[in-house]
């Protein structure tokens, strides 16, 4: 039933280390891009879905949903908030596509916002490492030391060199400084890469993500209204082992593995159809063990790519062409949507500097370190 | 399509003012009664979606779904947390119910908790305080304030009596000491209502709810696989004009109107056909004030319906058989999954003490000040 569901419009906000603006404009800005883009007045909207992590620790304000509804002028629309941490975004896209599968909404709006610079660092370090499992929590375990653990098992186990983390970086810094919305405009080397300062031995600085401010939206419709827009083959979605010490592998995101399987399933399609990803680069390491995990290369295989610029926009496979998470940056709840939103422009052929040749993209957002993963495949008419 | 879907478990915690446990531990106890009413492993689950309003700011963590669906479990399945403020359990309801319709999910667990006491009230009346227009928030107009505006008009247009309020505050006592789950245990008179302190003019303590601690949970399965369970023939929703001071009347509350509107239309059913209802009694006046939007009395008549004892459990219309948010509690996020475990109850004639007859239920979950409402109706075969 996904395949009768399409995305009629997309648009967002730049994002940024502080928009200086309250989350509710972010959210009707992306909204009010998205609903132009789509053509449609607010009050002819059967839902809104709002993707937000915490908006009740970071702003001390909830309903965002309604708020927004109301801002919007969609009169008597039904809406909600989705939450699941830093893939709030691609879930409440999940909940949107359900809702117009299920017949309950013909017209639905999905918006996934964050703002992060209104935490202190106490409170977003506290409510962000709550999203691990408690034990490992309280004993002091942070979303960057369990990448560092990672990526320093992966170097070791294929005898990687740092460099093919650094290439990642580089790579998506390449990509945000041909994106106007993204949080960096810079380009960076591996040196530089390689010289920014330790965050969690083997990552530096450049290896991770920055707190973010931002929202992302889209507009969805069942198919026979909208015919040759982007259809959503897939929005599929898994939860993985919560604790990552009772999994057998550190090099193992299983979450994302059960998604993609459940995703292509779904819109019948595989790793050789898929033309553009955008992958939860959060961490380098990230974008390596994901795109393993999918099924685009094998165990211990994806650096090698990344150092022979196989996912570069002029590669095999392009990955993260608006500059991922790395350099567009991480506005939690606004990810997941973001990076549809890259998938919707770089389908339609209006991702200028940065277009790549595309009919079929796949995007994947992360919850916390693989606790929980979102999948979706969209897709033009070639 | 909402019509084959079927609630085939449900259970709850008892509700209370200081639970002493964590609000992971509140929805994993839920979530395991209603587990076991089902005669369902939490390994064969497909979806899990949690209502929760805010454990961002109560609780200082986030993800709950993800804890949840690990401790259970349920590996691999489908999850995300649903907010909705005040009516965040029915709107993770509906969510699930639209799972199950799309065919997403062929069994989708939904669990609502909060844990309220874990709070500062600087923190819950913040947070509380901001799910209204955020001008009326920042004029120091709360929920209360509202509520006791609201009062005022209605006792004075329709020239009533305060025990009229204070009636269903006595009715929600009588049967809340007839539910082991109600927080509140005690038979109160009208005449105790109307010499408590008094809160929001003419508003006193016993016409507002408690805050509270608490969980509830109910499995939802498509109903090829559970003819005879209790089918859920609709789940409705609508915002409503977000500031009050925009509604032309203060005595409406159109999200509860065109809620239940839709929600009627979707089951075909009509108020003549409601045999029990859960409606969202924060302050008593909302029970006059939702009985009137459903069109279950005219303006100004449900007080005289309180009065005369119709909606008491031997009634015409048994309101708030479990005791209602007055005298069960009000744990945010469970109210509204409360709200169908106790229909499912009495629709399955397994309501002991407070047993209603009745073969069709309605539950109206209300967010804010009707900033968002919830109509559920939900039948079993007579």
């Amino acid at each position: 039933m996904q395949s009768h569901v399409c995305v009629t419009g997309a648009g967002m906000t730049a994002f940024s280390g502080d928009a200086g603006v309250p989350i509710h404009e972010l959210l009707e800005t992306a909204a009010t891009r998205a609903l132009d883009d789509a053509g449609l007045a607010a009050a002819d909207l059967d839902a809104v879905h709002v993707g937000n992590m915490a908006a009740e620790a970071f702003d001390g304000v909830s309903g965002l949903h309604n708020a927004l509804t109301a801002s919007l002028g969609a009169h008597g629309a039904r809406a909600d908030r989705v939450e699941n941490t830093s893939a709030s975004g691609a879930s409440a896209f999940q909940r949107g596509v359900q809702a117009v599968a299920a017949g309950a909404a013909d017209t639905a709006l999905v918006v996934g916002g964050e703002r992060m610079s209104t935490a202190s660092t106490e409170t977003a370090t506290g409510v962000i490492g709550s999203i691990v499992h408690d034990r490992e929590h309280a004993y002091g375990v942070t979303l960057p030391s369990f990448a560092g653990l990672a990526a320093d098992a992966y170097l070791r186990r294929y005898d990687a060199p740092y460099e093919s983390l650094a290439a990642v970086a580089a790579k998506n810094h390449a990509n945000g400084a041909r994106n106007p919305y993204a949080q960096f405009q810079k380009r960076i080397t591996t040196g530089d890469a390689a010289e920014s300062p330790l965050v969690a031995d083997p990552l530096r600085l450049y290896d991770c993500c920055p707190t973010s401010d931002g929202a992302a939206a889209v507009v969805l419709a069942a198919a026979d209204d909208a015919d040759d827009a982007v259809r959503v083959r897939a929005c599929e979605s898994a939860v993985g082992t919560h604790a990552v010490a009772e999994r057998e592998d550190l090099l193992r995101v299983e979450s994302v593995a059960r998604a993609g399987e459940r995703a292509f399933a779904a819109a019948d399609r595989d790793t050789g159809d898929v033309d553009v990803a955008c992958i939860h680069d959060a961490f380098t390491v990230l974008e390596l063990l994901e795109l393993e995990e999918l099924g685009f290369y094998g165990a211990g295989e994806a650096y090698r790519a990344a150092l022979d610029g196989e996912t570069a926009l002029d590669g095999a496979l392009p990955v993260n062409p608006g500059g991922g998470l790395k350099a567009r940056g991480h506005p939690l709840g606004a990810t997941g949507v973001a990076q549809l939103v890259e998938l919707v422009w770089q389908l339609r052929g209006e991702a200028d500097d940065r277009q790549v040749d595309c009919g079929t993209g796949l995007a994947v957002n992360v919850a916390g370190f693989g606790n929980n993963a979102v999948c979706s495949v969209l897709e033009v008419a070639e």
